[in-house]
């Protein structure tokens, strides 16, 4: 690829996008009438719905189900490009982005902008041990929910082919790490795996022995929840077969399981959900950071002392009535809004405005048939949480043709018990050795 | 894992099974109410309807449509039990299969058998080249279906981002090298991505404006098809707007695309349809192969010099009627049952019957609406015979949700031409540098 700017409708003012996640493309797209030009960046070509993320580790869904090509979710929008590209740094001084080369490229690539919108998400966080990634994966993208998927499958198949009975109990000990909404929405899935899926599947082993264990460093299940629905989630969880400790501190991950304080736990299997940290690149834009490495910016998102530069979603930090926003979808979806209405009110020299998140509520779902649902004055806990769930979770996704496909996946799972996409794909054949 | 034989219902007969396509599959079902105890082994844990593998390839159906868990299909016959297991050798005189260790284990595994099923299929071959596998990948198994989907769209992005002309030429550039069954589907599907699927979804680049080229070093398109019918299917491929050489030796294939004779083609992808060979586990046996590393089979389908052994499928040589059996899988289909039946016949002490194929047509799909369908004496081409084409296919897929979930999404696509599964997924970023 050449190097320097890519010529496009160079007459309006540029804005670029990082991150084609819920902050990016709800900023993309209300900027439709804006009188700019629009090039969103992201390191994958699809957006994705991250809350339904944990049903494609659990094999119930297709990566197709919860991910859409960002470019044909923008496709009618005439003033967006897409670009598939990795930032190397964010030049603010210089109003411009640096791109990774492409691997097909010799030089390197800078995009300028008029105005930047930060929505790059978040990544794992390890509490400082880089090193447990490899063993405990998380679960932020299609490919890390298809090495969970893999991981949680192959546990099973090594176990059929194991004669040595500890050996065996090893593999078919399943340990998750935070008890936030999705430790608790892949613990419920996993039993399910392991009670329901898998019943008539295997000759040697019995998968409803399987142990699942859900550890949380802190005193509560869900602990972003009030008391009533942190009690009901965890006693919910409790007689699916979930085995549920809270002060459970993981000192270790290594190859033979976890160690909580002192004791040992032997799994083959750690799935990591316990914390997230900013996307690194915020880092070169020289500003304070909060301990998880996201941007403390002004009240109207944007970062101190660049106008023009603007954090969306999990890269931003911001208090609203003395409490910080959480990192969930809604925030960015609306900060993503708010920050396009700043920047088209900039372009028509008007001040910008302070961001107002409405809250509308915080849910999770806890195995087959139940949810927890917290409207603030009104709570919920069931059945009745778990339809709200599900009619959520598909209104908001993007495209149609997802919630047709979803919603069909989902009600043969639901009568039959089983899941469909029970694929191991993927180079390696086995699991690490322990 | 421990060493030794696994034990299993060890009073009946054991009957294992290498390989769970059609061939092994067929064979397993057809023991199901033979006095035997069957173990089938796969390196993978999925059975793949491998006629629909190539629109993983191109985008328009999900692994989970076209591939199903052994263990899954197989769940309720009780004398069969499934292992994910990688066969190093077959110990034809010491009658037993060894095992790749799995990676949890300590010691050489091996399963003993009193009869022995080969069904591993074919790999693809590049004629002595085996370079050229990592630059042009085939299409066996879903990881190389979604190899072969990521270098597809990634060349679109990657042309999405380039200013140099000639390189992004290069990289809408698409080389299928093999005009058999295989070769002819994907080009049909590889246009029409380029002409219509991702019509809009490009502000820098005009997708339609994509090079397909079918290359073929023989003198025919469909080689195996009757006269008319090789026209015919030309003809349609090149009106959909694909170039078609015949008589086009590949010489090679290098990061800068291929060699025809001393014509250089630059691409960026180039997708591997010509050669198959064996699986090479076959050569254990020590028994003579033909030039694709097939074994020359007894008419019964049992290897020479070992009558408990059979052959099935693309690891089997045989001749009928004085002309080599197809690699096709209603011959590894009838095989396996065939060869089922010889093992229940030696368990009551009967000779073995010479199997006969019975060849009930052959088809392959053109793009969007078209087919061609060779039944002997009736030859059909076009919508009709694409309409037989949707309904055997779909007839055959094994397991009745695949058939509403492949139905579904080929109504969709079918209608609206947009292909829903264009993720990019797996971890390099971008293709190779040329």
């Amino acid at each position: 690829m050449g190097s320097g700017i890519i010529p496009y409708m160079s007459a309006l003012p540029h804005v670029v996008i990082l991150g084609g996640g819920f902050g990016g493309l709800f900023a993309a797209r209300a900027l439709k009438r804006a009188p700019v030009r629009v090039t969103l960046l992201d390191r994958h070509n699809y957006h994705l719905f991250q809350p339904l993320l944990y049903q494609v580790a659990t094999a119930a869904l297709s990566p197709g189900d919860v991910a859409s090509p960002i470019r044909w979710v923008l496709r009618r929008q005439r003033n967006v490009k897409v670009l598939l590209a990795d930032v190397h740094r964010i030049d603010a001084a210089g109003k411009r982005v640096v791109l990774n080369a492409a691997a097909t490229g010799d030089a390197e690539e800078a995009l300028s902008y008029d105005y930047l919108i930060v929505a790059t998400g978040a990544a794992h966080a390890y509490f400082g041990h880089a090193e447990w990634a490899a063993r405990a994966p998380g679960l932020k993208t299609l490919d890390d929910a298809l090495e969970m998927r893999r991981q949680v499958l192959l546990a099973f198949e090594a176990a059929e082919r194991e004669t040595d009975e500890a050996r065996r109990r090893r593999l078919l000990t399943f340990v998750l790490v935070g008890a936030g909404p999705t430790g608790v929405e892949l613990a419920g899935a996993l039993i399910e795996i392991a009670r329901q899926s898998l019943r008539q599947d295997f000759r040697s082993i019995k998968p409803e022995s399987a142990r699942i264990l859900l550890l949380e460093g802190g005193p509560h299940v869900l602990g972003a929840f009030p008391q009533a629905l942190r009690d009901k989630a965890r006693a919910a969880l409790e007689r699916l077969g979930v085995e549920v400790r809270t002060n459970a501190v993981v000192t270790v991950v290594d190859a033979d399981g976890v160690k909580v304080g002192d004791e040992r736990i032997a799994a083959q299997t750690v799935l990591w959900a316990a914390g997230v940290a900013a996307s690194p690149v915020v880092t070169s834009l020289g500003v304070p950071l909060d301990r998880a490495g996201r941007v403390l910016s002004e009240p109207t998102l944007a970062v101190p002392g660049y106008p023009d530069v603007y954090v969306v979603g999990d890269v931003c930090a911001l208090q609203q009535d003395g409490r910080w926003l959480p990192g969930v979808a809604q925030v960015a979806m609306q900060g993503g809004a708010h920050v396009a209405r700043n920047i088209t009110r900039a372009i028509r020299r008007e001040p910008p405005t302070p961001f107002r998140y409405r809250d509308y509520g915080n849910m999770a779902v806890i195995g087959r048939a139940a949810a927890v649902v917290d409207l603030g004055r009104i709570q919920i806990a069931g059945f009745l949480a778990w339809l709200m769930w599900v009619f959520l979770h598909v209104f908001w996704l993007i495209g149609f043709r997802n919630r047709v496909a979803v919603m069909s996946e989902w009600a043969w799972s639901y009568f039959t018990m089983q899941r469909r996409i029970r694929l191991i794909t993927g180079e390696r054949l086995w699991p690490k050795a322990g």
